[in-house]
């Protein structure tokens, strides 16, 4: 998948990369000096593959450290602390809020090399090091019945740490839960560089930590909880010529007692991009497709569950199809999947919200952007996991001839659509940098205030990824 | 349930206290002109009865609130923090660690009176008050074809809002899990008497309010997610010779795939005093009994699941009985519902363990504590929700004839042990007052650090609940 990344809101503007490990680069010197060569880059042509996740543009960082284990991430915040420069972890980066793009030039600390994966399957558990890929985890499960349900979009190349740093969910989150679900204990190393070992009693600090995106530590460690995959999986489809109407059908499915596996939507602009790129036959007239797999133990109950959605969905006015068979199901979830690389051949740069409503106000919230989306002129579109009501408006541009700001105030309204019904900013992407200035809207100011505090409890100097999740206490604040 | 309480590690001993609401009991006497007569115990009689839990007498409070609302939290935080009092929170103070036995005199807050249920059928979700007894959010639920799953044995009487202080756990968490688990968003009031809304995005904070023992903020409502119940139960009773023999047993169950709804067990001493008090016909000889329920939405699968229980129980020696039905199967669970009155009987105290240790331990640790119980010449008894590894150790003892340091050096040695086998110390009753001492052999210093920087971040002066869950910084340490 192409990144496709935006620099809305940009931090202060990076200084002047200085060149390698050379005298003038003393971060870099003296992290070479401490872990070797192999563990650092500090060539400029290097360092800048770090300065982005996959939708912004950071700061080009100073150095990266690649550690092997604990001790090195314990040595690389260390030496960025003497050196006074701000550290930033990052997994594989493929996050969608700019969590892991540097907001100032600092140390970046890439997990990628700590791939350690133990299983224990009489505990139904691994132990995975940060940077394990999260496929990985059900790879290694499977030979044992198991499975780690927690699948983001980007599962085949996301990390273990960026999963739980912005705490990613996915499709099946709906009905397992989202990543921080799955932590039993955690390993993290703080701004001081001192080794914690958590568990989740007392205070839940590891709950504190995950979808912090590092700033308030790094997680360098987990143990993960397993489960066995239900038994049956059954597919539907359904068309809507309205996307209000496909939200009213997921509503009342819901009420009627369905439980299912899955609950993705997307709206007419977004099928209709996914059908020029794949041409999988999908209903380019349909305002709204729904894709639902109901699952579980018992054939009888996932069958009856698959006939709830389906009566939900004829009772608004839909067209049903159901998958005959496994082929059928993944051509069908083929669609979803191509989602993201549909969309980048529409326009280069998107700004990707991650809005949760109550799914009760579902049908006025998805008519509301959809409205907002054509008044403004922008090529917006609406998917998502509209089962938890965690929706991924999508607006596309092209910033050599759209605005950046228009953009962003755009977004700002669609963000203010979902806290005007009891929504939140964020269901699995994290804050990150991307919805950090829409926080005070979200977020009562004591409330806020209490944020921080947390924040400089953990990290009273400020050097764990700053800029992002909480905005700039008002004295300090400098939004463009 | 008759309370059997310790005070085995007071705080500094409550000064004399003051007659009710007149001038010598000034905080009595604004809470009355600020919330009316009706929503404060001043007199000495009433206050007496709100100075202990289940298991731990503490402080009498120097005056008592029964709010009725929020606001009333508010205004009594508010006078408290004016006069310079601590602040403990307590619902229906059925809880087993001390936790809302003040340490010091101050104000308790009883939540009693904030009973306030709305239900959202279609979001599959309640907002309770934190006064709602947690019985009730099942009730509320039931025709709606929902069910709440925590299931503290105190469930007919404790609250939502002590459930949710000391995370609470029961038999069926260890496939539905705790407390916390079923929390969707929290109000709480701070230590200044400023209210929060929290979600459980950016930092979860409401996670860390969680368990927290009111010592970071007053949890005020909650919103719980409900899920529908399992269409099938299976029970099974099985008697082993010796309790490792039965852990073993339940380690074999679940490592052949079994996701028991409860898993429970009872050493001999504790099925002869169920048996003594209640004669169901237990076999008396046995060194240990278990109880099982598996239940799920497909029958097949729930009768495997009980087959793979029975296999693992028989090749670890057992003797199998299968619940004809639910008359059975109920008569069986009153023994494991029985077990805390049917303690009392034997000695009028007891203190009260809650160690959780990997499953895969559990033979070594059961027999361990065993080994320590017969050693120490107290009347140790076991038992708890052996499926997640969380055991109840309970050290019966006539404080009349028995020495209070003795119960609490032998309390000591068991938790020892259970850390020692990478176990932690609260699987579901929280730390409070009980567990607190252990707290330095079970958390790094380094991390005890971090827990104390964020209680400091939420309640500077440090006036909720103090002397709860963390252990006092060394500086000020005076443990007896």
């Amino acid at each position: 998948m192409t990144p496709q990344k935006v620099a809305l809101s940009p931090a202060s503007p990076a200084p002047k990369p200085r060149s390698n490990g050379s005298p003038d680069n003393p971060l870099a010197a003296e992290l070479t000096r401490l872990l070797g060569p192999k563990k650092v880059l500090s060539n400029l042509s290097e360092r800048r593959n770090y300065r982005y996740d996959a939708i912004q543009f950071g700061a080009t960082p100073l150095a990266v450290v690649l550690p092997e284990s604990t001790a090195d991430v314990v040595t690389a915040v260390r030496a960025a602390r003497a050196a006074g420069v701000p550290i930033v972890g990052r997994g594989a980066a493929s996050g969608l809020s700019g969590g892991a793009a540097p907001a100032l030039p600092g140390l970046v600390i890439s997990f990628t090399r700590m791939t350690r994966l133990d299983i224990f399957p009489e505990r139904r558990e691994v132990r995975a090091q940060a940077g394990v890929v999260t496929l990985a985890v059900t790879e290694k499960a499977r030979p044992f019945g198991l499975i780690y349900p927690p699948d983001p979009a980007s599962f085949r190349t996301s990390t273990i740490g960026g999963n739980l740093g912005e705490n990613a969910g996915g499709p099946l989150c709906f009905k397992y839960g989202v990543s921080g679900d799955y932590v039993r204990a955690l390993e993290f190393v703080d701004a001081d560089g001192e080794v914690h070992e958590l568990t989740r009693d007392a205070y839940d600090l590891a709950g504190l930590l995950i979808g912090s995106e590092g700033t308030l530590g790094l997680i360098t460690e987990a143990t993960l909880r397993l489960t066995p995959p239900p038994k049956f999986t059954r597919t539907l489809m359904a068309s809507f010529a309205e996307v209000g109407a496909c939200a009213e059908a997921v509503s009342a499915a819901i009420a009627a007692g369905a439980v299912p596996g899955k609950l993705e939507f997307m709206d007419h602009a977004c099928l209709n991009a996914v059908e020029d790129f794949l041409h999988l036959g999908l209903p380019r007239e349909a305002g709204a497709l729904l894709l639902v797999d109901t699952d579980g133990d018992d054939l009888e109950t996932v069958e009856e569950e698959r006939a709830l959605v389906e009566a939900a969905c004829l009772a608004a006015g839909g067209s049903v199809r159901r998958a005959a068979g496994d082929a059928e199901s993944a051509a069908l979830w083929q669609a979803r999947r191509s989602v993201s690389p549909a969309l980048g051949r529409i326009r280069p740069q998107r700004m990707n919200e991650d809005i949760v409503v109550p799914r009760s106000v579902l049908p006025e919230v998805v008519r509301e952007i959809r409205a907002l989306g054509d008044a403004s002129g922008f090529h917006v579109v609406q998917f998502g996991h509209i089962g938890d009501g965690n929706l991924h408006p999508n607006i596309l541009f092209d910033p050599r001839r759209e605005s950046p700001d228009a953009v962003h105030d755009l977004a700002h309204r669609i963000a203010l659509v979902a806290i005007r019904h009891g929504g939140v900013l964020s269901g699995e992407h994290g804050i990150g940098t991307m919805k950090r200035p829409f926080m005070r809207e979200a977020v009562d100011p004591v409330t806020l205030e209490a944020l921080w505090d947390v924040k400089r409890a953990l990290d009273p100097a400020g050097v764990l990824n700053p800029g992002k999740v909480l905005p700039e206490e008002l004295a300090d604040e400098a939004h463009p």
